[in-house]
């Protein structure tokens, strides 16, 4: 059901383009997403204080219309902190957008990522909105350059598609991009993401299917704890394959896991994305009283720079595990928790109901050379479970992020 | 009024000594503290759920008593997660302390630090404890022993001492010592920190003052954001001085001061023992709302990994320092924020009252040359205001807690 090689405009309906226009020294720095038809749309925003103007700019759309034809997005430039300036940016390419669209900038979102506190040169970027849109397409090049102008020092785009089928047998499309910091990436750690579906969906079911989603996807994955100020996730509806999704319907189910499971890939390779030598970390956390408990530990795990440097080091040193489990701030009874370390197709029991258990050590550390590793964390009170991804933590991050901008 | 080379036997009537008992292959792995008098004392300890042995031997102790004779600290296992049978070791090893001092074991205090979930080996510890206890002195060698027996992998002692005159020209004297993980150590980044004095300080009051201190020198440190399993803090007092420390008395103030003033110390040494490559960063939060707002965004700015290792690679990238500001969990006007960046000498404005603020890179990148760093953020909203202390994030860092073990 997952089709190579293909990305936002895999769904019917939708084109995309990706160009660049002078705002980066070199590669692409300006993509658009474009539905023929209005889109029912739904945005999730970074919880950071200090919000990047496209952030709050997007919010204030989001309050007057449910509709919307496209999104522009710029890398380069983060258009944070950049004052009163900013949202008039903000404002000039939304207009000048809406212009080529021939749609009203109310239609048009905007999305910024790169470096904060830098102003958007406009004299480059007004007539690149031309240059992008002029190049819409539908197809695999289309899918790639978007995806292409929407990153910053990613060393790969990221982009997943899918077609499910329904009741009936008809069929629905889902697209998606996104851009992530991956292990190794400096204040532009911004993580973005745009979903494309040709279901029919409503505005407050799109909303609350991505809600619970983006909980469960893009909160659960870490890179280095930093929350950016430009992140956003965006999903666009534009029911062009006929195909309504009602709630309460098997097909609401369907389509739900759908989405889930593409948001799930593109979270996952976000985390994935460092350099050569990293390591995607999946954290299981299970049997807790409550799924934010759960939640909480997980993320204590994934975010320990003790437990990262061990998966670099391909140790299975679980007592930083447990050390994260007792300071992840759950009331644990220790003497229930119990952890199992290795990669996603063998582990082994490390810690049982709150003692040191006899592992073979050579064996699991064989297992930890592989590049997608596995912790699972038993706490033995409750049966809700969390699952969190992150990843190791290695020279390489040190020195691009000790080196960025020199 | 600080005394060089000293540390817990400068004031009256204690001894101390450390010894190699063959806990860990080499260096020395057993320490005491001994004071003649019986001491009032004070006891911090870790805030993670999951607790070492000796933490809650001690809480037990809290509970049941307020004078002590003396504290014996192993190094090498950190006695955590060791079950039924880590509990028996602690009365063990205090019971055979108590019989060699001449004491009762509810006056003995245990502190353990290295690796968890290994138990420590009583066979060698308890004949090792009749060492350490014959070799008690007073004096530079033996406060240097003491100080030696606790560490794990720091690179140095760490103690400090100080006497104080207080009203009538009565004299006074504290000593210390701590052990802790600077940036470069792994699950054993255990603090540990044993004060001493001579003055005459009721338990109430020892703890009273200890709360406070407590609060804004080790709990505004970071090395890692990892709490471990067996962070212990004690303040023995045993009045040999003649001076006693009664509330609302100018000596109360003045033994505070000085008593605060040898815990910061302590504290940043503590974070300051990385290897030579490590920079100590004080990060200074002006005009918040509360003194827990300034507390929560210090310690955000000390412990992300964007900004540890920017400042590894001595860049001025305040856009990172801005970001933790932002997601530090407190309400903030961004127009108001102020940050300026430097050595504790002098220091350059980055970002003023919401925005950019035009600075020389290069001046700016010679003083991010130092080894101590300092980073200032107003708030612009009110006035109360904190200070944390942190390091960078080297290679060292990496290479240490990727090859522990290995």
């Amino acid at each position: 059901m997952y089709i190579d090689k293909r990305g936002v405009t895999f769904p019917i309906g939708f084109k995309a383009n990706g160009e660049h226009v002078g705002l980066k020294k070199v590669n692409k720095d300006m993509s658009i997403i474009y539905s023929e038809k209005q889109a029912t749309y739904a945005g999730f925003f970074t919880t950071n204080q200090v919000k990047a103007a496209p952030v709050l700019f997007n919010q204030q759309r989001f309050k007057e219309h449910s509709k919307i034809h496209g999104i522009l997005v710029n890398s380069g430039q983060a258009n944070a902190c950049t004052g009163k300036q900013g949202d008039e940016d903000c404002m000039a390419l939304a207009k000048a957008c809406a212009k080529e669209l021939g749609c009203t900038y109310e239609e048009v979102l905007v999305a910024s990522t790169g470096v904060i506190g830098v102003h958007i040169p406009m004299e480059k970027a007004i007539p690149g909105v031309e240059k992008v849109v002029l190049g819409l397409e539908q197809g695999e090049k289309a899918d790639a350059k978007a995806a292409r102008g929407i990153l910053t020092t990613d060393t790969c785009i990221k982009q997943k598609a899918l077609e499910i089928v329904l009741s009936g047998g008809k069929k629905v499309r889902i697209g998606g991009m996104a851009k992530g910091s991956g292990m190794i990436h400096p204040n532009m750690a911004t993580m973005l993401s745009f979903i494309t579906t040709d279901a029919k969906v409503s505005q407050t079911t799109l909303y609350t299917m991505m809600d619970e989603i983006v909980k469960e996807t893009y909160n659960m994955i870490s890179v280095d704890g930093d929350t950016s100020t430009n992140d956003m996730v965006l999903a666009l509806a534009n029911g062009a394959s006929g195909c309504e999704i009602k709630p309460f319907t098997k097909d609401y189910e369907t389509f739900k896991e759908a989405l889930k499971s593409l948001n799930t890939k593109l979270a996952k390779s976000i985390v994935g994305d460092g350099e050569g030598a990293g390591k995607l970390v999946e954290v299981k956390v299970s049997e807790a009283n409550t799924s934010s408990e759960a939640k909480a530990i997980a993320k204590a795990i994934t975010t320990s720079n003790l437990v990262k440097t061990a998966l670099f080091g391909e140790d299975p040193n679980w007592g930083r595990i447990l050390c994260a489990v007792g300071y992840a701030g759950v009331d644990i009874d220790t003497t229930g928790v119990s952890i199992a370390m290795g990669n996603p197709v063998s582990s082994t029991t490390v810690f049982q109901h709150g003692k040191p258990y006899e592992y073979e050590e050579n064996d699991l550390r064989e297992l930890l050379k592989s590049e997608e590793l596995s912790i699972k964390v038993k706490l033995g009170s409750g049966e809700e479970s969390a699952t969190a991804w992150g990843c190791d933590l290695s020279y390489d991050y040190v020195r691009i992020n000790g080196e960025y901008r020199s």
